[in-house]
């Protein structure tokens, strides 16, 4: 796989096509807002004018992260894999969710400190859990290469299954420490811009996260200019294969729909690595961790919920799918005026 | 049917109880944001800690209006009938919307200039078309009463089909016009801060929007103290149905989901025909219109989506249905901490 390779540029004929067929449905022009603009990337993502609604996966990737021991969440580091039993038992958020907008689930594990033996469960374990960046490398390099590739090559699975939308999910006591880490040394930005409460920690931790990010910056020097070593140094293996998903999903061309803050951080990765990655990537949210707005505006990505969430797990995603997909469903269904005998407005 | 009647406090006890389950459950407290609160607004309505999600139907009520002669659309009259056939058949998009939700759609002609006959469409036809407003009272007093005793009638009759959430949708060529009017009488509000672009109308076009507006203020002196008088006089047939279906469904406990302006304007209404009855609404949107805020503001209501949907038809409505079943679902079949043997927060 050559992760870093050009990609054909999204269908610029057939967005205009798309566009066509929205001012000819029966509803004033421009009338469902930006669901309109939305269904008009994805026709030209996917290089049909009527992609219709997609297969949807979500891949959710757990890990465990070494920033965990500097005490930077509101909980132990336990939690990561109570909840990959969680999510295999399906009593979590994200299988209701998935459940509800009819999306197939994946859990994979992507470097949980101890494994769960579970068929549900995809075992990719780049590691038992990263080491603490405040003192070294989360990773070595190579992890994160394996890290790439193993979502490059999961996405490029579950595209041959037949889905056309990879929706990005995370857990991983910790992540969000490891995510403001990635942001401040990508974006670039001060560690106190790109971190927040994560879980809901209060100020005496959250000013803990802060210094850790200071540290591991410090420790690692990540440069700008390499995303793969600065995935390495400071990020996590969760957040390296949710990026392969990005890089594995796009020649695909599978729309890509992110979650929050860490997914979003792994996909501003991803688009590092890959430039013009973002074209294929829809925002489901904006969460209130204060780094997620700035990756946001960095990708270029207008979110379609704001609504406070900052659970994870893929979550924001899966609910903004049902948004997505009747999109797709009104460009592809409705009447043109022209079927409907509706008069057009006056000239 | 008494329309003024107290309506009984929706259920604080509940709502406590509510809260505390949510706090139970296998997720960051909190931080499914707004849905937690939504969920636990509805299980007050509902008046049980776990409603699950409902059975739904959106009610797209249908008028013509007076106001269409002032040439303040962008389409012509004729638009209003002729999408109630595009309604029955199927393609507008609502109907592909209600699917997608899992929505019954009843579609409602409360006055509509020429009726469609259609097995699928209730006739309730308050008249045929309202009577131009600046000129006159667009109904008679007695016709809004009948308007808001039909649309009471009919949320009864879909309660006790099982019905337990109505989503209001309207139809109308000049609508905006009619909820501008209403909304600058209700709030009070100057004409200018309560009418937008409607279909899409051009700056002249919005000018004499504007305009009419104030000339049926100036014709009708609606009184701010008599909100039944001030639909007669400048509102509309398929405003004083759906204002009914809000006074119909508060005292049978069923949740009224809002559309945009138009609806809202109906709302606004009943919410001062029968006070407090804005706790038992939710707000799916907020369009471009710029009196819908003014109206949200006024009622207390925080929309879910913000996309820039201006269609009207329910849609807004339909499209946020899934977010308020989720939220519904999530607080129902999410596991605890206890159940799930996940650790909780660290004290």
């Amino acid at each position: 796989m050559e992760l870093g390779a050009a990609l054909p540029g999204v269908d610029a004929l057939v967005a205009r096509s798309a566009r066509a067929a929205w001012d000819g449905k029966t509803k004033p022009r421009g009338s469902l807002g930006e669901l309109e603009a939305l269904a008009v990337r994805i026709a030209a993502i996917r290089g049909t004018a009527d992609p219709g609604p997609l297969r949807a996966a979500v891949v959710l990737a757990a890990g465990d992260h070494g920033y965990a021991a500097e005490g930077v969440s509101a909980y132990p580091a336990a939690v990561t894999r109570q909840m990959l039993l969680n999510f295999v038992r399906g009593r979590a958020a994200i299988n209701i969710l998935a459940r509800r907008a009819g999306a197939h689930l994946v859990v994979v594990d992507a470097g949980v400190a101890e494994p769960v033996d579970h068929p549900a469960i995809r075992q990719v374990r780049l590691g038992a859990g990263t080491a603490n960046a405040t003192v070294g490398p989360a990773m070595a390099r190579e992890d994160a290469v394996r890290g790439l590739a193993a979502g490059a090559e999961f996405a490029e699975e579950l595209v041959g299954e037949g889905f056309a939308l990879l929706a990005l999910g995370d857990m991983g006591i910790g992540n969000t420490t490891a995510a403001s880490a990635l942001c401040a040394a990508l974006l670039p930005a001060e560690p106190e811009a790109t971190c927040g409460r994560g879980t809901g920690i209060d100020d005496l931790t959250l000013a803990r996260k802060v210094e850790t990010v200071r540290r591991a910056l410090a420790a690692n020097s990540p440069d700008r200019g390499d995303p793969l070593g600065a995935l390495a140094a400071v990020g996590g293996y969760e957040l390296a294969f949710l990026a392969g998903v990005c890089l594995g999903a796009a020649p695909r061309s599978a729309v890509v729909l992110l979650d929050g803050f860490v997914t979003g951080s792994a996909a501003l990765a991803a688009a590092r690595i890959s430039p013009g990655l973002q074209a294929r990537m829809v925002a489901s949210h904006r969460s209130p961790e204060p780094g997620h707005a700035l990756v946001l505006a960095e990708l270029g990505l207008r979110p379609l919920l704001d609504l406070g969430l900052r659970l994870g797990e893929g979550s924001g995603a899966a609910l903004a799918l049902p948004l997505v997909q009747s999109a797709l469903a009104l460009l592809s269904e409705m009447a043109t005026f022209e079927e409907a005998g509706v008069s057009d407005a006056r000239a």
